[in-house]
């Protein structure tokens, strides 16, 4: 009954990555590239900002003129005059003299720092006691202090945040060239999974996983493309296949959860063109009956049909494969969340386990709480805050153990 | 000098979100649910799965009938039929025989587990041996075991995952109650900012904060709306708070940065028609200078022009308003990263401090490396994976503390 002859582990199915192809480019608005990944270097065409700039309300001088100035022994500075925002200064500072600047303005020739106007007091019009000694570039940021011109700030493969958009905006790319955003076909399979709109006989179940692997894959910042449900009948199935190779940039066949299901999925991908089986069956729990196959450079999915291990798939390792073909270059789930284990916990060795947990803020300490119930049950999935991975080499791990958590929001 | 008149502690700003209310709803595709917020309790209507189903290809049996079994001495059990995937079993099962069954497939009356097909061996057409026993309801969902009948299965004010969107679609909600998504309007101000399509003379700078800004509304999966730049003129400022206060559910006004701005902003935003003034700086680093108004029950903030400052703020306290008044109900950065500190870091008494730090995973543990830099410096935040917060009664921290991390992602 064992069909799992390429039974791959979960190492092994992520080298399989390189043989898929980086999408391709457009060129789109600074303003709405949130969430987009950067598909060129970006290089700093000028210094940033670009002049020396005040941090702070106060005075701009010569740092030298206010050494060894205290609430006891004020230095006294005449004042030069006041620098508007956005303008150039008209004049040179000299020493012994003080410029009104305000955050963000430009500093005038020969001034080298900022005193913050808490540490002063204007005696009259014309001067000005400093209680507060400042350093050289003291309250101030220098002409090339945050970028250089010509370096690189970004590199390709970079998620842009909110920062990342705004420098960008910063240094003058008001469009930026970035990997094109993939289209995922999701089809489900099984003669017993029916419509959500339809009111389900006894036996038959409605369709879940078009709806969390739709969720996964805008998650991702990808584009779902639901292609509804096909029944247990492989030409239907590969017609379907088809169509979803046709017009997407990867496709997930959810099910069919039985026996021979899964056998025919195998067989309908192996005869569509240009298509080889790479992975059939990975020593993963839950997830075992999981299939990857390359379709002419696109990446075909067959998941388990059980809705939890679907999910758990979906998170693990197709989400990878999704950022892949998108560009993107950060590690894999680089940042976890470490946490101690509320109790025992067992595993097979041999497989890599996913373990569904509650965290829980304990006095600033992250608790990992397993989420109790049958694996198959969907209200684990409600309940868990994220999964914890156990490798194939451990038997289980011990109540308090420190652990790391990959987050499931 | 000092106009801060109406300064709050960072929790006193947060208990003034209670007085804005939560936006409107809307009734949408559960298809496209994804990141929304629910605004009413889903209630199951059925019990699901619904039938007592099998979570694993094997035979359906009597538990009892496999008791003792083992490979040295098995049950011998005879087969009664085979169930078809998402058909009613035609016959009910008898002890001391099994039905072969399919993931997903449905139990027949009588039968109340199933063993693994693993752990049996056909002997021929007609009987089978089973060679471990099963316990009752062992690989089994029973009918109410995931969500019963009226139970509340997920409550308003949730923010829907892949997950939540694969069960209120397995409960046939094929629509959704969610609130309206925010639309927030974004002024910049500030003699010295230009259009970022502009070559910046000397003395200015480009629009960042708008782009920045933008991205963290989309971050809160809210809608960006950009009213470009005002410069420093009251009446003009005006003009466009009245307008992005009409067209929107939020007002965010960046800058400006110099004294005078500030004044004026708070003279502006209290000249609006129905408007109190709420907050005029908080005792928090960077991110002082901020103010926040209530007119006519929507937020209305003047976020520090320094662009990092803008960032922390909009971070730290203004996502949570905007999740708020999108009626999401979880803990505010209820998840946060337990980080080592890798040196001392030093923080003023009587002020909320957020560090920017960088994250890295040191054999399992994760260490929080503050960024080096001015404040001042975008290149801190690109930097950054997260903020460490520092409460207004710490004077400082010392390497290797544990932290908590907020993560900026």
């Amino acid at each position: 009954m064992n069909h799992f002859f390429n039974v791959k582990t979960l190492d092994q199915v992520f080298t399989l990555m390189a043989q898929f192809p980086v999408l391709g480019t457009e060129t789109i608005d600074v303003g709405s590239a949130y969430s987009r990944i950067l598909a060129t270097d970006l290089i700093a065409r000028r210094d940033m900002p670009g002049f020396r700039r005040a941090t702070m309300d106060g005075y701009a001088v010569h740092a030298a003129s206010t050494y060894g100035a205290s609430e006891a022994s004020p230095a006294w500075l005449e004042i030069a005059g006041t620098i508007g925002m956005g303008l150039v200064p008209d004049f040179t500072l000299e020493s012994g003299h003080a410029a009104h600047i305000s955050t963000g303005g430009m500093l005038p020739p020969g001034a080298n720092a900022v005193v913050m106007v808490e540490h002063t007091e204007a005696v009259d019009q014309g001067s000005v006691e400093i209680y507060k000694s400042v350093a050289p570039l003291q309250n101030v940021i220098d002409a090339a202090e945050d970028f250089a011109k010509d370096q690189i700030v970004l590199g390709a493969g970079t998620f842009i945040r909110p920062q990342e958009a705004g420098l960008a905006a910063g240094l003058g790319f008001s469009e930026l060239e970035v990997y094109q955003v993939p289209k995922v076909g999701i089809i489900s399979t099984g003669d017993e999974i029916i419509p959500i709109t339809q009111e389900p006989r006894i036996g038959k179940i409605r369709d879940i996983n078009s709806y969390t692997l739709a969720g996964f894959v805008a998650q991702a910042h990808a584009i779902p493309v639901r292609y509804g449900i096909i029944k247990d009948d492989p030409r239907a199935l590969k017609t379907a296949c088809e169509r979803a190779l046709a017009e997407c940039d990867m496709v997930l066949i959810s099910g069919g959860s039985s026996v021979g299901t899964r056998d025919y999925t195998v067989d309908v991908l192996s005869s569509l063109a240009d298509t080889q089986i790479l992975v059939h069956g990975m020593s993963v729990s839950p997830g075992k009956p999981t299939i990857l196959a390359n379709s002419a450079n696109k990446p075909i999915w067959g998941l388990p049909g059980q809705v939890v291990s679907a999910m758990v798939v979906m998170k693990i390792i197709v989400t990878p494969f999704l950022n892949r073909i998108q560009g993107y270059k950060k590690a894999v789930n680089k940042v976890r969340i470490p946490a101690k284990l509320t109790r025992n916990v067992a595993s097979a060795p041999g497989r890599r386990d996913f373990i569904r947990v509650i965290l829980e803020n304990e006095q600033g300490r992250m608790l990992a709480r397993p989420v109790l119930g049958k694996s198959g049950l969907i209200r684990t999935m409600i309940h868990a805050d994220g999964l914890l991975e156990i490798g194939e080499h451990v038997e289980g791990l011990e109540k308090d153990a420190l652990v790391d958590i990959i987050l499931l929001s």
